[in-house]
């Protein structure tokens, strides 16, 4: 993949800031029109709602103010764009990065874990993350305290990643404002965000996804039952990735996290060796190879533009009211829309991305789609 | 299988304590000659160096002895006898017992772990074994301090085997005198070796394979690497049962064996629900199916004599050299030996048993024999 020119760059970050326009609609409307500027112009005209791609403006101020914090904007497809998250379905089309660049093109394994971490969790996961660092490998947190900051700690002279639920620029928790100026001097933050957002709860699972997505391997030290730790380890598992957990007594409430994902098949993991062998190839020059389900539609170079089928009148109401009819609340596949409505994929295709800029349905990973 | 009479079962006891005679040789006696009696006539004629069964009078001694003391000699293959541990190629032929007999015919799982285990592992093997006494299952051990006594203390009041490596009424260690005590009146206590053996170094790993033939499963709590927990695992591993293993921080050197142990497939335990669900069908009437090794030779009730093959000469010199000839300390199997030499299987199998009685070649499980 190529670097993206300065006008392409900022209409992608035009595109990937407009209200309603997520990851998949992002890559969807790409797809349709072969570029984000083509998109950027046909969204009016599509949504129902008032739907408008930020202005040239606004992203050029944002792009500014990148420059001045000495962060920089990085497009999917990039060639510093990790690869594994490439293969993401809903991987985010821009990430902001504040930092070591090259680390992101590096093989990565993510290491997370309990904010309430004991004293020897920290240790095992700082002596993880050096042993990994000592392989060559960058680790990858979430720079919350407990594990992440342990993991950070020991992986900062070899090559360390915090991905923020915020802005790039916004240093959470307070308590970790020394580790965040050591990661952005010498690791690398990195948020999907704009700058300046302060991270909500919300946030989080949307940040797991992309610690997940750009490792080869997701380690969990310690993790309660039901704690964010799991939400990464689910995200790996969904995204084809490695899982290692560390095994802990059943007897302390933060390992049983951990436990249960070697009970379902997670790597017994007790120090970074145990990584290494069996990630094995994917660690020596072996390409990243992505799960089945996300590569059909994104083998493509986005930059080529795909031949438009002829379009759906958009003032046809009654297939746009036949497909509501069709979709629940319940996310169902597209292929299954297109077979119950009987008009062709490429006018569903279309109609489904006015219903969604309209903001009248929801997509899901997997090709689904359903009603809001 | 049936309760052997009074004449049969003294004739069994002279067989098994007769020196050079081991549990595979009885066996292999006993099909080639039909009963223990018979076997004991033979034995003199076979052997090339001078064995006999012991007597009848020195039998009638440790028969009164075991009756003054309220224990009881139990035979391979009657009813009380552990069904799984019959499955087991070199099972002992008598045990002797002390204490509640009819816990060995039940269900059993053993619980076995380190003798300087931490205080949460006493605690986690106490509540394992009181949580599967709970479901009806009576728990084996080794009455060791640390793991083993934490084991038969949680499940004293719901049934607790210990199985001793030197005789039934040998307490070891000194320290453990109040468990005996508890577990010959309320438990069970179980030994192989003849009444007044004091169990040394070469015992134990005997012993752990009758800990692991009884049980269904064998849940290993703390064990450093190469400790003996670890030998009564693999002994589970071969005779075909279940490993369960308790996972602890790989910053502990007692969990070390347990993580090695789930790292290869051992079922991740961290309380008897664990095991339960894990046996399931086992514990519920569903019979115990042996492994198959074990099973060949053996299913046929051992009172049925099988029709013997023509005697070979025991005077046939050139025979016996050439079977010590094929033979080396490296263990071979009998099938091998047998085309080696082109002399019947029948053949072959009477002049291995005179050379074992000669003290001439040793026998292994799975069929295996080697020169001495």
């Amino acid at each position: 993949m190529r670097e993206l020119g300065p006008e392409e760059r900022l209409d992608w970050l035009r595109l990937a800031r407009t209200e309603t326009i997520g990851p998949v609609t992002f890559y969807a409307l790409l797809r349709r029109f072969g570029s984000a500027r083509a998109a950027i112009d046909a969204v009016p005209r599509l949504g129902r709602r008032d739907v408008t791609a930020v202005t040239r403006a606004q992203a050029e101020r944002e792009l500014a103010a990148l420059d001045r914090l000495g962060a920089r904007l990085l497009c999917w497809g990039e060639p510093l764009y990790p690869k594994p998250l490439e293969a993401v379905e809903d991987a985010p089309p821009v990430l902001t990065l504040l930092g070591q660049a090259e680390y992101l093109a590096a093989p990565i394994v993510a290491v997370v874990g309990a904010r309430n971490a004991s004293a020897n969790g920290r240790r095992l996961a700082q002596d993880i993350a050096a042993g990994l660092g000592a392989e060559g490998i960058v680790v990858a947190s979430g720079m919350a305290r407990g594990i992440d900051a342990a993991a950070h700690a020991g992986s900062l002279a070899t090559g360390s990643i915090a991905v923020v639920a915020g802005g790039v620029d916004v240093v959470y928790p307070e308590e970790n404002r020394g580790l965040y100026d050591a990661m952005a001097k010498h690791g690398a933050v990195v948020a999907e965000l704009p700058l300046g957002t302060e991270p909500q709860a919300r946030h989080f699972p949307r940040r797991n996804r992309i610690i997940s997505g750009m490792a080869l391997g997701v380690v969990v030290v310690e993790a309660a039952a039901k704690s964010g730790s799991l939400i990464t380890a689910r995200f790996a598992l969904e995204q084809g990735r490695e899982v290692f957990a560390v095994p802990g007594s059943p007897l302390d409430p933060r390992c049983r996290g951990g436990n249960d994902l070697l009970r379902s098949g997670a790597t017994l993991t007790e120090n970074a060796a145990d990584v290494v062998n069996q990630l094995g190839p994917l660690l020596h020059g072996a390409p990243f190879v992505p799960p089945a389900r996300s590569t059909t539609e994104r083998e493509l170079p986005l930059t080529v533009p795909i031949a438009a089928p002829k379009p759906v009148s958009v003032d046809d109401d009654s297939s746009l009211d036949l497909i509501l009819e069709i979709l629940s609340p319940t996310p169902v596949a597209v292929d299954e829309v297109v077979r119950q409505c009987q008009l062709s994929a490429a006018a569903v295709a279309t109609l489904l991305l006015e219903l969604e800029l309209a903001g009248r349905i929801e997509r899901h990973p997997g090709n689904l789609v359903s009603r809001r």
